[in-house]
């Protein structure tokens, strides 16, 4: 419960229409796509960055935690108020102030929607590259927070290659901005690429400078199966290894193929021990051209079956089967735990192998799903939770899965975040100075420890 | 003068050959390629990054100002020891430590030169995208710091966009490091991303693993001149308007074009008002593609002559050219103002007529040359610095000329850095509370202000 002096200031500010604590309502609000759950005392919708700059005040000298909110679809429990506090909710910030494709930049509030940027871009023949698999309902607001990534990040790169600056208020309700419209600028430390990625940790993002990019002339999307997983995997590494640099290239193994089939039947092949979805895009030669070089390296890996999407309506097929994934798995179990270790491409054949192997050892099932081109893997454990000694073997292969990713030169995510999910494991990936270096940056910017706290820093 | 307890430690940890301080040794370390001069008091250079830590942590006890210094190339100031102390040159640790092109990366020491990156990565077919003017000199640790641009930076990105991650000494001594060998990688704050063009006041990097990119199959150079400077800007907006993202795309003015002509007599246009150099890449028959659509446009918008360069030793000599403004320039004087102000590029054109009008107004000559895909502009104004008056109109135009860039929504610079040249500037683009931030950082994670003082934080 926040003391009532401050709900009185803090009613003041957005009204009793954009403040929320009744318990069902704040149950709404206590949890993400992550398990864990955490009940705010309070919910507050602000419309303005001049309003979120005077919750941040009352809620700095009241010492009352805030915690950011896009749409909840977070993997790693970031926006989960484990302190409890004010979960500051951006659905009424969702306006895009600017479109300029000439100069290649659009500036959103932080509540507009992924899909509905693109949408935005589209009459102009451009788009934002950046896609999670969330894109239909997740805001941008919460993608920079988390430095989302996406399949068609193997090309275009992540959300932090993307944004070319920002407004934020700090704890202090210091409104600060950062970057420029401008593609190029170095002018003073690059805090934006700090802010990206900080997980509602530094701060509270109320404006963003996207950079933008052309929609290519064509693009051309591909369906292959392989009887063995390991050669799924190499022919990955081979298409990557001869330079070229598909826009995606989505491996999913046997166990997730079914999985998908018999929730959706959209034809796949039930038999295929791995499949790759591989998507590129550019010139209309190029794309030609390049098809023919990737279609020879999988032939060569001992590709069974080449399907390539020859409709826009084929192409959006095989990616709802590829974005479904995670849906479709999640119903196997009455919970679904997955992440997104990361290793160099190279190494993603044997991190499978890894992946495998360790799950056999505690005889749990897995479906493994890579955006295999970049060697960012997501592992997904279907499984009970309320059986503690399954879910304690579920715990154990997840922890061995990361240090085996370690041992390989990976890392723990590659786009998820680490939240609440992976903050035990930092220190495997790095040294005690560097964690320390990260809580000084956070104490200094947010003395009072206020913007999320309980997550990793 | 070192405490000659200091002294002492520092000759302990390098010996003798490693450590500089007569003063014509130290003059060498008391300039880059901007104005300002400032001895230090020894120039040391370490073998290692435990040599580094050791150095640090005896500069942290006795309070002596430390700056980095790669080649010394930098335009703005940074490398200059205003507040003297010690300056660490990297020239000992200038070796190339792993190159792995299968998984598009390669980790170096700070004193690799730039072009010797590219050299090493040849033979894979690879190349490391950003190059500054200055990259057959200048190091990739200088690089990293200022967050180096360069021409093709247009359609590849600056240095940030490419470093994975670094290992860094802070004043402290403790030796941190962050990111990892993985493209996409979300543990924790991007911290590679805030020491990325932070100008030596943070840290010293001591190992960068740097993302590169394999080599695209053509590469088509064109060289077209105008007999307007603003219809040379205008094909410009144009062309990227359209949707193309060239490789570079390189503006020269008549003044520019007549002094490399002077100096190297490569044939160029005397008469031609304006020049685009414009390079583009890919798959041959996309870059056939594009060139055509490239060449419609630059024809609607005048261009009176079009240059396909068609050998490899012709490509050369156009770059040569525009490699060469700035020398031949500095030429044109005794002393050269040059700075990299940047644009929304649809501002292009009233950016440059802005220049033209403001140098005008003070009689002053000006030469502009600029990155104009990406709108960072380069005016040189060639002058007599010990003339005092004409020193004072240079600086008054550059002042009006930094104003007209914000005015236009623009930024102080788009790859130079800020260091000495600018600091002064920056309260155009950051607002206090921003700018406080920076310092905040900076305190926190240099508690003794050694690291780089007297610059732009």
């Amino acid at each position: 419960m926040l003391d009532t002096q401050a709900k009185n200031e803090l009613l003041d500010i957005v009204g009793i229409d954009k403040y929320l604590d009744r318990p069902e309502e704040l149950a709404c609000y206590s949890y993400d796509a992550f398990l864990e759950e955490a009940l705010p005392d309070a919910v507050i919708f602000p419309e303005t960055s001049d309003q979120v700059s005077r919750i941040l005040k009352i809620a700095s000298r009241y010492k009352i935690p805030v915690t950011g909110r896009g749409a909840g679809t977070s993997v790693c429990g970031a926006p989960v108020p484990v302190k409890h506090g004010i979960v500051m909710c951006f659905s009424q910030m969702d306006k895009i102030i600017e479109i300029n494709t000439p100069d290649r930049y659009i500036i959103v509030q932080p509540g507009v929607v992924n899909a509905d940027i693109q949408k935005a871009l589209e009459p102009f023949g451009f788009f934002y590259p950046p896609d999670p698999a969330s894109m239909s309902v997740s805001t941008i607001g919460g993608n920079i927070a988390q430095n989302a990534g996406g399949p068609r990040c193997l090309k275009y790169g992540v959300t932090v290659d993307y944004v070319l600056g920002m407004e934020v208020v700090l704890a202090s309700g210091d409104i600060v901005r950062f970057g420029s419209k401008n593609i190029k600028d170095v002018t003073g430390y690059r805090l934006s690429s700090l802010f990206c990625g900080s997980e509602g940790t530094l701060g509270i993002i109320t404006e963003a400078i996207l950079k933008v990019a052309p929609k290519p002339e064509t693009v051309k999307t591909l369906m292959v199966t392989f009887d063995d997983l390991d050669n799924t995997a190499k022919a990955v590494t081979d298409i990557i290894g001869s330079g070229i640099i598909p826009v995606a290239m989505e491996l999913m193994d046997n166990l997730t193929l079914n999985a998908i089939e018999d929730a959706a039947s959209l034809g796949l092949d039930r038999e295929a021990q791995g499949s790759l979805l591989i998507e590129i895009d550019g010139v209309k030669e190029a794309c030609e051209k390049e098809m023919m070089h990737i279609i020879e390296k999988v032939k060569k890996n001992g590709a069974i079956h080449i399907q390539e999407a020859m409709t826009d309506i084929e192409r959006e097929n095989l990616w709802t089967a590829r974005r479904s994934a995670y849906g479709v798995f999640a119903k196997l179990a009455p919970d679904i735990f997955s992440e997104d270790v990361t290793v160099p491409v190279s190494k993603v054949p044997l991190m499978i192998r890894k992946i495998v192997e360790i799950t056999d050892k505690y005889h749990l099932k897995v479906g493994v799903l890579a955006h295999a081109g970049d060697g960012n893997m997501h592992p997904m454990i279907p499984a009970d939770r309320s059986n503690k000694e399954e879910w304690k073997k579920v715990e154990a292969a997840f922890s061995e899965i990361f240090q085996a990713a370690v041992d390989l030169g990976g890392t723990l995510s590659g786009e998820h975040g680490i939240g609440l999910a992976k903050a035990a494991y930092l220190p495997l990936v790095m040294n005690k100075d560097s964690i320390d270096l990260m809580k000084k940056i956070k104490q200094v910017i947010d003395p009072d420890l206020i913007l999320n706290p309980g997550k990793f820093v």
